[in-house]
């Protein structure tokens, strides 16, 4: 996508073609700062410091952490060393041991010699891929917006609401909830995006608002708490976000407070869809309820960092000195409540049955 | 309600009887400030610049801002410029309104000599009107917290989810939804308080866990989006909000996210209560939707204050410069969705029966 005129996606090459690029997310939206990976230490400071984030880019890094491990050294000990090393920066990241899993059984048979080429063709492949998926999602669910707008008057925009950033810069390109909106974007129908700003960490005032307004998407941040005023007075379309766990029956784990926008969008009559690359189902879960929701540190909700009038970053807190915080960082919203799922393969309907139509080869043996 | 141990009101009268203190609560939850209104013009301030906010403690402040003009000079042309300057502070207030025809009303017929005494005393008559009215809104609910809590393990508090602030600062004392919180409390009926944080301005994070705080009630505060997850989980028993207006059929407009989380308490069986005075309620308005919602300033959205590490209020920009932000301040839960009314009456089902049972003297003529 297209950040002040120039398309990038979130990791890149250089062009020496071994210095990796990456985006300094942190500093998002108030700067925009690339950062050189030059080690796998460099790739593992990335990942756990959060420069990179998402499930996608977080794989991404961790094979281009890789193939610059193989480019220092490429012995037996190197690769296991960088394995171990990329593992711990995140170690409950699925994407992240399949990335380094996937990787290391591809470069283990090579002599050396052949692991540095290997290893960095085998990461561009792994972001190749991961576009590819997103694109698809996105022409999947631009059909949808597509058929919207069709019943729209003409160049009415199609207003779209969106949770949390499942954006481009959470994947390697287009992302999985905003592809669609960056699809149809392209094509020209006219789109606008209102923006939870997702509190406590705000990644949709930060990272979704500014992603879409460098692309030149039209959007509006909003309080989370806008949402269902805005599904009452007729001013939402439709719901799109992202997912970080999805289970065989079509339960949808995501970012705290999508419940909520899915409870509204059911009561008005909304279609509440969720992007989602096929890879992230979790066959093996049934129930939404059995997913273990993490909970992450009081200061997030009690302080929150922005900009100076005079152009500083400075973390305040917002809360009386007294007062603790609780801070679930993810909700499930149950299938019941999920119009469609949309996949690289199509829009499967949020059940068993509707994810094992589209995905019979993954689906053998998904839980009952 | 206590703060640092001591019993306050938001408003009251100085030792010499006739300087009218108030707290500056722009300044809470970081610092806590009492002031001095010495004229008409200093209760104008407090009232156009917020220093006391919520209905009822803006309709006493303006009738102690009558009481201080009529010290100063008691004539009828200061009577009337009184009720002018405070009337434009904040001209759609409905209270601030009946607060000022009802001391105009009794200050007219009585020679001038009489009227500084009159109004204080009415000043203070109000003031105490309105405690007597949110003491017997918390009676009602804590018969509910009581029953609640009678069902739980012996010990176990009853957890009470709240959004924004109907707490005592809003009103003289105990406040609307807070109040069957204060009286539990106050009885020894253990008692917990998810607060929400109530973006965009954040009365619930910055007052009602200050006040809560100061008082002693237990309580923990939680980004908007959290509520639906915590209920889900059964981790409230109750939800009680407040209300800005309350029409003839039992819809509630209040602060915005309101709406949401009377959908999740509704989709998961935790009762959701609203307690509001009689007086508040719109018999010539039955539908909600038929209530004009303010859209506020976007800088609401986009910026936040709070408290540095090294103690400076500071504000902050959260959202990339580029982007707009969109706040209505207000949403409508409709009846359906109210388990009930807590009155100074009792408790009333949401609906054009239940509040015509509770107030038959006021019900007549009241919206179909």
């Amino acid at each position: 996508m297209k950040v002040g005129g120039t398309s990038y996606r979130t990791i890149w090459l250089a062009d020496d073609g071994e210095t990796v690029e990456i985006i300094d997310q942190t500093r998002l939206p108030h700067e925009f700062v690339t950062v050189p990976l030059n080690s796998a230490a460099d790739a593992a400071v990335a990942i756990r410091d959060m420069w990179v984030r998402g499930a996608p880019l977080i794989g991404a890094t961790a094979a281009y952490g890789m193939a610059l491990a193989m480019r220092d050294d490429a012995s037996d000990t190197s690769l296991a060393d960088a394995y171990d090393l990329l593992l711990a920066t995140r170690p409950t990241a699925v994407n992240l041991r399949w990335a380094l899993d996937d990787v290391t059984a591809r470069l283990r048979p090579l002599p050396p010699d052949q692991r540095q080429e290997a290893a960095f063709a085998r990461a561009a492949e792994i972001c190749d891929e991961d576009v590819e998926i997103c694109q698809s999602i996105g022409e999947h669910g631009a059909a949808l917006i597509r058929d919207i707008a069709a019943k729209k008057p003409a160049g009415a925009p199609v207003n779209i609401l969106t949770h949390c950033n499942a954006g481009w810069l959470a994947t390697v390109d287009w992302g999985t909830a905003t592809a669609p909106v960056y699809v149809s974007h392209n094509k020209g129908i006219p789109v606008h995006v209102w923006v939870d700003e997702t509190r406590p960490r705000n990644q949709g005032a930060a990272l979704t608002a500014w992603e879409l307004g460098e692309h030149g998407v039209p959007h509006t941040v909003i309080a989370d708490n806008a949402g269902g005023h805005l599904m009452q007075r007729g001013e939402v379309d439709l719901v799109i976000t992202g997912t970080d766990r999805t289970t065989a029956h079509g339960d949808v784990c995501n970012k705290i407070g999508t419940y909520l926008k899915a409870l509204a969008a059911r009561d008005n009559d909304v279609p509440f869809y969720v992007g989602l690359p096929g890879p992230t189902i979790d066959w093996t879960l049934a129930n939404g309820r059995d997913i273990p929701i993490e909970e992450r540190a009081a200061r997030e909700v009690t302080h929150i960092a922005g900009k100076t009038d005079d152009g500083r970053l400075e973390t305040i807190q917002l809360t009386p000195d007294g007062s603790t915080a609780g801070n679930p960082a993810f909700d499930v919203t149950p299938a019941r409540l999920v119009t469609g799922l949309i996949t690289e393969r199509g829009i499967a309907p949020a059940s068993r049955d509707g994810l094992a139509a589209l995905y019979p080869d993954r689906a053998i043996g998904a839980a009952e």
